[in-house]
């Protein structure tokens, strides 16, 4: 493994596999092949033009589409063609958060490949030997990636909340830090991928953040998504990640992305240049 | 102006106005078609096939090829197709700077489209009331972008000198900060651009340093390339650099970069994505 192996892994796929997803003649998303098939073999919500799947019956308002897509995505799950409904709504989007042209259960929105966004944060103590990073292990009973390890914080950003207080709230329930540790998390920057999933495509934006932690506070398991914290020399963080596959598949690329910041993975380094343009690859073809 | 209007301002180029730069079946840069025609008028040693610039009579040699670049730039100057000469040689390359398969003049490399490396440093100052940051006035004689405004400490990589060696070297030359500073520079990033500017394409590689100085170093003019030092309040550099054009083209993206690492563009920009993207733009149509 290398670091740039773990930029790839986020960033494979193959657009010959996948249709655009259209809705009122935006390109929102992108849906595998078998997926649109499956779909307008079902009825007349969708069907296939120019090359790609539309949502012919999609009702006009936010709010109607957003109910539409919901009844659509239960029905989808009951045939077995969605694994799963999470319950968080996503934000469809052609671009930012607050350009949704309707919601979509978090579960789903693979199936539609459509632009989805998350926080993570970096979580870091100065001590007398350098720096520590904070490392969550996720719980066994995830239904995603369990027993990885994981960012002391992140998590994904649902639709009507704030950045700020999405940070709050995931900092409280994840690893019960208060909101005014949480408020002292600083924005650094964003890292981008797009890659297939076994739902569909998953076209993330992920703010980073770094957090800076006093010797004192130590994050403990607020809920059941995390069985145990690690306070660990970033040297051990870093052959962790460059060496290995223990890490979700996401926060091996906001880590890079924390070693590049910090300087600890220097311009010698060989894939310095791929490495950081390859932390921001495109959304998805429509770019 | 807007953050990213810097950013487009350092990638507007037409693939269609170049074409590709061949040596030995090696795609190393990119010519304008006009002065891709004006090369091949003059005799053998250029020609055009399969729609690209071939160097048809380069030696086979790392040292036979760069003398004979040389020898070919003396005599382009001579005819006034090229502007000038600079007397520093940069890598030409295919990917990184000790890949280099010849040398060339450093101000004939745009001419050739090939990709170069630069470093700049943000020097800055925690100030009682925040952020301050140093900014240079590029003297009135210098050929490009005279009396405009750049890093405390920028500067070119040429062949043959390490990235640490060269900081100190720049450190010292533009702000008469001695090595031991210099060294505290810590790497960051890179952002990268290419362009097409007056000379050719200029597919470019910075990469980028913090450098936070203690209150009472103070840089000083050590030749004759910076007029003056200022010491800014961060928001001065942030309105300076949104609403304006006084700072030199590429020392935008290294400020935005910097803003965004430091949390002062946060995700609550509408552009935030474009930024962090758009930071790390192709290097031409090669990739």
């Amino acid at each position: 493994m290398s670091y740039l192996d773990h930029i790839q892994a986020c960033n494979r796929w193959d657009p010959a596999d996948f249709l655009p997803f259209v809705v009122a003649g935006e390109h929102l998303g992108s849906v595998r092949r078998r997926f649109a098939d499956a779909l307008t073999a079902l009825g007349s919500d969708f069907s296939l033009a120019g090359g790609a799947l539309h949502w012919a019956s999609a009702p006009a308002g936010f709010d109607d589409r957003s109910q539409a897509m919901s009844a659509i995505c239960e029905d989808l799950e009951r045939r077995g063609l969605i694994s799963h409904r999470h319950g968080e709504r996503y934000p469809v989007t052609p671009g930012r958060r607050d350009q949704a042209r309707f919601l979509i259960d978090r579960a789903c929105a693979p199936y539609f490949g459509v632009r989805a966004f998350g926080q993570h944060v970096n979580g870091f103590v100065r001590g007398d030997h350098g720096l520590m990073l904070w490392v969550a292990r996720r719980s066994a009973s995830r239904r995603v990636y369990p027993n990885y390890l994981d960012h002391v914080v992140a998590g994904g950003l649902p639709w009507g909340i704030g950045l700020a207080e999405n940070l709050r709230k995931e900092c409280w329930e994840e690893a019960a830090l208060p909101a005014d540790i949480a408020d002292r998390a600083r924005p650094v920057g964003a890292v981008t991928y797009c890659r297939d999933s076994d739902r569909g495509l998953k076209p993330d934006v992920i703010f980073c953040y770094d957090l800076e932690l006093p010797p004192d506070v130590v994050p403990r398991c607020n809920d059941d998504e995390v069985s145990a914290f690690y306070l660990w020399p970033v040297e051990q963080v870093m052959t962790t990640v460059r060496d290995g596959d223990t890490f979700k598949l996401n926060c091996n690329l906001v880590i890079i992305d924390f070693l590049i910041r910090h300087g600890l993975i220097a311009p010698d380094d060989p894939d310095y240049v791929a490495l950081v343009q390859g932390l921001r690859a495109p959304l998805g073809a429509r770019e």
